[in-house]
């Protein structure tokens, strides 16, 4: 079945009858020309948008459509939950080449749909375009904070500690391992390879530990989600603040599987802890003050968190290894868009 | 200059420094995970998306890019105005060839600064991305309606008159002589076409037409923005309701400048008043008995409404000449975006 013969019309009724995830905040959705949408009292509304392009984001051929849904919604409540926010709705716009598979888009909305149940996000609409030769994805979120209580890159002061959730760079070797799977016979545990693939083709947001920052009253001072690598992340936060940050090399925390896969395999695990991208992982700093009570409640609670530096005056990364031995980071400090990897 | 070269941070910072529009209603702007917003209170949050994509929706030859950048936001108040609401807030996303025009940039920019202060919208974020082959741009807005009062498709009844704003067909005329104005030496005056084209490039919004009718308390029962043309858009109101519709031919508004390029050019004009796309008008209906007190109110405010005919029981929709001679319109009734025109 192609997209020509199914027709437009045939094609939108049939994907959205695959999104089962209903809200009660949703007065109207999809199938008009706006969605309709009620407010929670005392809260701000909050928006994030991120497109995702094949050949540039994702590959048809390694990226399974269950995955890529998943994801394409993942990576948009990651902004929300760097924002402390909880998310409620979401659009999406479909670019798709005339000659696009039918199956492959079923299975996409199967992946769209189980990440909304597991968000508990609404789809409330969309637009499906043609687009000459590369499929595209984009989702627009919102979310609710509290009108009182919210996260942004700006407000981390010197002497602040600096926090990360999770694992780093589980994302970058998953991606490494993808793209090279033809080529290369990389050594050690197939079952770490899986993991770290898993952790690039469906990542998973922070919500639940954002959620529960916001609950802490914790004194959160800034945070931001790493998408494009630590390093580059982190250095939004601090020329936003015009601070530097110092990082403890050996506190970088990464997975099992990561530091299997890069002893096997003769990589250093250095350039994807600190410039691996799509992480999804949270990064925050919080008043020193408050170091004790978040350790206390992280111990409660189970959630992975990690104490990996501080925030100093100046400008700039100095990373702190073993030996007490510092470095500058040099530039530039992660992905460029436009140009590609470091 | 090219992409690559000027980096993402400072494409970004070079494009956002043209966005000067500013609304009291954003906490946090451009700039961060999310953007934040306060509600106002009474309303509905109502939120729309739409994408434009080059070599399917405009062709970078023909379209000034300023023009493009106003289209862009264009297009996305009108489903505001469909839906009655207020526009507020709204995020683009762009996919950029690596190779793409700073130049080019700088001008949509400018365009879509400019429709930003004409329908007071504030740009509070989005995404760049790099894109292998085609420009493209999503836009997503959100806006207000007044809870007790908005819009759907829904609510069409038989009796009920139907009405558009403005005039059909010169968005698909200006489109048809944009796509051949290499090949074919169109007859009549130079002003007239251009006029045409601009109707095509640069849509206007009926965002007021929308607003007025809102305050002015007509039985509107249903509403649609015409983005696919007249017979496929109305047919979206009569298959939502269960309803079929008289169309008077007569009565099918028609500008000056149309109804001279078809004489001139021996086009008939209800193929484009019927099916062209993208005229960006208003299609409502409204209570038989309220059609008294909307004339008195266009005579005051003068606004362009034009009542086309009528909702009846049954199914499709039928025509009705100067002769009183009735036919029905036969299937496809407008654009496939998958296979092309009708």
């Amino acid at each position: 079945m192609n997209l020509a013969d199914l027709g437009e019309f045939n094609l939108i009724n049939r994907l959205q009858s695959r999104l089962k995830y209903r809200s009660k905040q949703v007065i109207q959705g999809i199938g008009d020309d706006c969605a309709v949408y009620a407010t929670a009292t005392g809260t701000y509304q909050i928006i994030s948008t991120d497109a995702l392009v094949e050949n540039v984001h994702f590959n048809l051929k390694t990226h399974p459509p269950e995955k890529l849904g998943l994801k394409a919604l993942a990576v948009n409540v990651s902004d929300i939950a760097a924002t402390g926010g909880i998310p409620r709705i979401a659009v999406i716009t479909l670019g798709l080449p005339k000659n696009f598979s039918v199956t492959f888009l079923d299975r996409f909305y199967s992946g769209l749909n189980k990440a909304s149940e597991q968000y508990k996000v609404a789809w409330v609409g969309g637009d499906t375009v043609s687009s000459p030769k590369h499929f595209f994805i984009n989702v627009t979120i919102l979310g609710e904070v509290k009108k009182n209580r919210f996260f942004t890159r700006k407000g981390a002061r010197a002497g602040d500690k600096i926090f990360v959730t999770g694992t780093l760079g589980d994302s970058a070797l998953g991606l490494k391992i993808l793209q090279s799977r033809t080529k290369i016979n990389w050594r050690g545990p197939a079952a770490s390879r899986k993991k770290l693939v898993q952790r690039h083709l469906a990542p998973t947001a922070r919500i639940k530990e954002s959620n529960w920052l916001v609950k802490s009253r914790l004194k959160v001072t800034a945070m931001i989600d790493i998408s494009d690598g630590l390093a580059q992340d982190l250095n939004q936060v601090l020329t936003t603040n015009g601070v530097a940050a110092t990082l403890q090399k050996s506190r970088l925390p990464a997975s099992r599987h990561f530091t299997v896969f890069c002893r096997d395999n003769n990589l250093n695990p250095l350039n994807y802890l600190l410039y691996g991208g799509e992480d999804y992982e949270l990064l925050f700093t919080l008043k020193a003050e408050d170091v004790y009570n978040l350790r206390e409640s992280i111990d409660k609670s189970g959630s992975p968190v990690t104490q990996i530096g501080e925030i100093r005056k100046g400008r700039g990364i100095t990373l702190i290894d073993d030996r007490g031995q510092s470095k500058t980071l040099s530039e530039p400090l992660g992905f460029n868009h436009f140009k590609g990897r470091r």
